[in-house]
């Protein structure tokens, strides 16, 4: 793990290209360490002159006896290899290019860039940069960046840890987190990503015990598997992270030979890694600091479970109160997508509400009605009653205009006050209008304001989900899969014909159609009546994928006779693919009866390696693109939440009055399919099963692709 | 259309039950309009006191010679029915009461609310409420309301009408509009809606000088006529319409005999019904007001044209300028998202940026990079030159904090008042933290500001919506389709065998597959052999809706022996759906070899009447919950938009190697199907055709349900 502790807790910085004019790229850096508090030794370089805003300056850091623990690099780029020289000869720890002219430019940048990465390696300095708007350590007052933000005042000190690649969007972040009060521990841009990455940063605060919420902006991950092993850090960790993924890259021609190429961008790969380490995705800005501040401020929920319906999802119960019986049934909608259950009211606090406004409900959502603006003491005895009670694991208050209103605060208050000492209250969330100050009393005793009722009830599931998080990384890992035996493969194969694809799985454990492969007609008659009618024919070519375009497969072949013209048809469909085709023999396979098609698959992402995706098979595929990601190989869990999340699940629960399916023994093929593709390590390009035919007894394979790297595969 | 002059626009307001305590509900009327400077007369009704806060009071409306134009009512529910019979005395023209205890109540609120409505219509006395907490017409300071909200000050007077079903809502939305300085006109809270409904204050407000958009929070709704009336009205005069409704009823047993009944949920109706009328619809409050925000504010696009991948949309060339590359990045996906292109740009101005920051980008998204921290007049010459190009209809701009930054502020000032007063820019939205003083300086020069990035593009796509629906209200309206002759149906008949139904269908002018009816087997074998094998022989009785599942159906019969066998199996079928079901015969049909399936029908809705939906057929309907929705008949441009909806498109356009269908000739047997249904008027109960297939000659039904109302049909 990189060691960011120079960077980020110096006790000695050096600003190289330091500037008499403070708010110059090379003088911003000194006046804010002046001015805003910095403890440690600030030592600017300044090639002539003696003093640099007030501090003693040197020509060089070669005239020093110690190494600096952090220089900052103002320097234009022409400069900039000689100031990492200049590093490496005093010993300094770490730096931050501030340069920009590297890679960002192409040409020459791309290689200067290398060149100062290679020098920073070789001294053992740890990178920021270059191009970058540099790092700050709020707690220890470290602002190594020229933007000159700080200046019109902090955000306050909390928790959040806050890495960007992008400059411009730090500096944004940074004025929002000011603005909407989140409390930061740490605030790191990385620009070209030289030395440090987004991933680094992140493991690194994993660890920092000043940092619970960890908060990434990411354009793009070269490294795939320095980002999960960061993200895996965090959740070992228990702090959640957020993060906001932009950008979508051609997927390129990779896997071309395989049936569904096309299906999946790459985002689907993000979402894929974001899911396996259950970090937050925001889509948005807005999401991506509202996140920031539920998890930072929020209070978790008493008690959660499993989704009955989705058991990799969390859920707890949650109270509504509401002045507006509409906004309550909008958080009522919002709590059921998001699948939290709403149990009724305590039927004590029920029978009081009820007797102070009778046609208040009591139900949940618990609708007080507009009568609170006269009997403003019902509400507060309603969210009080549902607080106490052991029903909720959180209580959701809609008050509109009210939060502060002058009738009903005090009040509020003194209950607010009450629950919160008591430790045993149920959390609040209070969705409505209030004075920042007010908002500031809340958020002080655990209670979190959102001006939006949906996002409050959102608010509680994204709590509820950090909680189960934290709490399983308080508990024994998992342990991993036992690796699956995978026959190997001949070392010069490419691709397998669909009989020796389907040997090969069936080697590994997966259910497949009954075949065998007749080099005659009079064999394909032999294997056909074995399997018995009817059957299918087809052509076995390692050079052709798509048999049945080239007139390759003849389906519901009923009787010896129609298998021998089967096999004529098939046979002579070879030549036809352009060049030449091997003609290994015909796949005779028995028909699978079946009411419907799922897919499988795994194929190696360029950065994240391999991923194995399912869902409903056949047409489907194409017209509904709801094919489900998870990194291969996959968890029984991963597996299941596929099988959810595809939809694929509606195959197999009782579909049109066919018998229900066993979903976990789906979810077993699924996972061995992901481990067999596993097994075959870098050698694996495309495995694809489709359709995996859904009976009565189970899936079945009933054809498959399988593509490969020569030799020993790629290297990842 | 009901008027609500008296009401939103009084000379004269009677409070009855006025208070001579300002703060209770009788008194904060008299006090709002006293204080906030009511330019009418104020007659305070009180049984006892001579004078209320300084206003000579009446006891009665019975001493006054004249009429009131609205009088307030805030009494008692038990004094309600009197006091309305002194308005109708006194021939006061509208009413608002705030009494609560009426038919929210049940039990006798609801007989005593029956008899306050008979006693408003009897009188003509425009009512609204009761259980409201009233209205406000913001331009002419008429205050009947007791919400104190007022006091603590009023948003801005603008061209904003708001109406809410919710009085909490009403006055939370009052309170938002007022700190984001959304423009009001009116404020309309319509309580229980015994007179008043939300739709009648739309329709009002669409004829209203003073309103230009419209918002309505609407909680459900029983009078479908009157909404579509209404936002047929808004429709008219061009002037956008956002709609929250929450609440999601059940769809009830309505239509409990068809195969589909239970795919849609009242949702889907409401929102066919918001399609049809070019509502916008917002989901969170977040969007309720940003949209209201956009639509009012918002300058619209300078050009804009029908999207070319789906014709019912509208699109717009946007300029995307931004500092930070991966917010560029963000703001493209969502144009792409929302279809507007983004067209590069103008080559002059591309290369003065690429001379002024070489490694900028002037693709679209511009980004002129974090260099305008030192070069800030690349930006604005970079903003000047989209906004003055022709390919651009509107341009966002994202700078992150900078847009009030000292050193780009004022030459942005500058810019922006050139732009402005040429008169021919594209409009401007920016992006970034500004605060509310420059904020409001752009906005009075037509820009707007939005702080989250994909907020800014999305309000590109709404702004050139609305002005596509403002030009289109301009154009002559739309010539409805000819009505079709549908033939008639026997009047006792409520629902047709599949036979009758394909006959109907064929009249109607509906593809089917050939078929006949057989009465028995020779019959049967003849009708086989005219239409050629494979045949389907399928039981034919108007008892029995599921054949299959009583082995009425036998499909691929290959010759004449096997049809005599499938017709006797589907003859000894009948017997055996429980009480003794009728044998109308064997329906002979054709089997259709096609590559799809598609399913379109029509259903009664009870409160918005007949709803046509469409998409997918066969097991895909169940898992994938694709079905498009619209209000029937349709137009040819709904039922294009439901095919690409429901994702029904991807079959027909060259799918998986199969010959490209003619979509305009499927959307064509939609409208037809959706005008056969409407042809049968208020006797169509259900009309299901599932399967449509797929074919290489356009779709043809394979199988059709239709269910009707006896007689006459029910009243609607």
């Amino acid at each position: 793990m990189p060691d960011l502790c120079a960077l980020l807790q110096p006790r000695t910085i050096a600003v190289i290209g330091a500037s008499t004019q403070p708010d110059k790229v090379g003088g911003m850096p000194v006046r804010l360490l002046s001015e805003l508090g910095y403890a440690g030794r600030i030592i600017p370089v300044h090639a002539t002159a003696r003093e640099v805003q007030g501090l003693a300056a040197v020509p060089s850091l070669d005239v020093l006896d110690t190494p600096a623990d952090l220089a900052i690099v103002a320097l234009p780029v022409s400069a900039s290899l000689d100031a990492m020289r200049q590093l490496a000869r005093n010993g300094t720890r770490a730096a931050v290019f501030f340069t920009s002219g590297f890679a960002e430019t192409g040409g020459d940048g791309i290689a200067m860039q290398a060149e100062l990465t290679a020098l920073a390696q070789a001294h053992g300095i740890t990178l920021l940069g270059p191009n970058c708007l540099g790092a700050m350590n709020l707690r220890e007052r470290v602002f190594a960046t020229f933007s000159p933000m700080p200046l019109s005042g902090l955000p306050p000190l909390g928790d959040v840890g806050l890495v960007s690649q992008s400059g411009a969007f730090g500096a944004y972040a940074f004025a929002l987190a000011r603005e909407a009060s989140l409390g930061l521990s740490h605030w790191v841009t990385t620009g070209n990503e030289a030395g440090l990455h987004v991933a680094d940063v992140i493991e690194w605060l994993a660890h920092d015990d000043a940092t619970r919420v960890i908060l990434a902006y990411l354009e793009g991950c070269r490294d795939g598997t320095r980002l999960r092993r960061a993200l895996a850090a965090a959740r070992a960790a228990g702090k959640p992270v957020v993060v906001t993924k932009v950008g979508t890259t051609e997927a390129g021609a990779r896997s071309a030979q395989s049936h569904t190429a096309s299906l999946a961008g790459e985002d689907a790969v993000y979402q894929a890694v974001f899911d396996e380490y259950g970090v937050f995705r925001a889509h948005t800005l807005d999401d991506f600091f509202r996140l920031g501040y539920v998890l930072s401020r929020g209070r978790r929920p008493r008690h959660w479970q499993p989704s009955a319906k989705e058991p990799a999802n969390t859920v707890t119960p949650v109270a509504l109160v509401t002045v507006s019986g509409g906004v309550g049934i909008m958080m009522a909608d919002q709590a059921e997508a998001l699948d939290l259950p709403l149990p009724p009211m305590p039927e004590a606090a029920a029978t009081a509400l009820r007797s102070a406004i009778p046609f208040a409900s009591t139900a949940n959502p618990i609708d007080v009605t507009g009568q609170i603006v006269t009997q403003p003491e019902v509400l507060l005895d309603a969210i009080a009653a549902a607080a106490q009670s052991p029903d909720y694991g959180s209580v959701v208050a809609f008050l509109a205009g009210g939060v502060g209103a002058p009738r009903i605060w005090p009040g509020l208050q003194e209950a607010v006050e009450t629950l919160h000492r008591s430790g045993t209250a149920a959390p609040l969330l209070f969705s409505g209008l209030v004075d920042d100050e007010k908002r500031r009393w809340l958020e002080a005793r655990g209670a979190l304001v959102l001006r939006e009722p949906a996002h409050a009830v959102q608010a509680v599931a994204v709590l509820a989900r950090a909680a189960a998080q934290a709490a399983a990384a308080q508990a024994k890992p998992a342990v991993s899969a036992a690796a699956l035996a995978a026959p190997d493969l001949p070392r010069d194969t490419t691709s397998l014909s669909e009989f020796d694809a389907m040997q090969w799985l069936t080697a590994c454990g997966i259910p497949t159609a009954p075949h065998g492969l007749a080099r005659d007609a009079d064999e394909a008659v032999r294997i056909a009546e074995s399997i018995g009618y009817p059957v299918a024919v087809k052509l076995c070519s390692p050079d052709i994928l798509h048999k049945s375009d080239v007139g390759g497969v003849v389906l519901n072949v009923a009787d010896a006779q129609a298998v021998r013209a089967a096999f004529a048809q098939v046979r002579d469909a070879a030549p036809y693919h352009g060049s030449p085709a091997r003609f290994d023999g015909a796949l005779v396979a028995g028909m699978v009866r079946g009411w419907g098609e799922l897919m499988v698959g795994v194929r190696r992402d360029p950065v994240f390696g391999l991923v194995a995706l399912a869902g409903i098979g056949g047409t489907a595929v194409d017209i509904f693109r709801q094919t489900a990601f998870g990194l291969a190989p996959l968890t029984h869990a991963r597996a299941c939440t596929m099988l959810r999340a595809s939809r694929a699940e509606a195959l197999l629960c009782g579909h049109r009055g066919h018998p229900a399916v066993d979903a976990d023994a789906v979810a077993e093929v699924f996972v061995r399919v992901s481990q067999a593709a596993a097994a075959l390590g870098p050698r694996l390009d495309t495995l694809e099963i489709n359709p995996l035919i859904v009976t009565a007894q189970g899936v079945v394979a009933a054809d498959a692709v399988v593509t490969l790297h020569a030799g020993d595969g790629i290297n990842d």
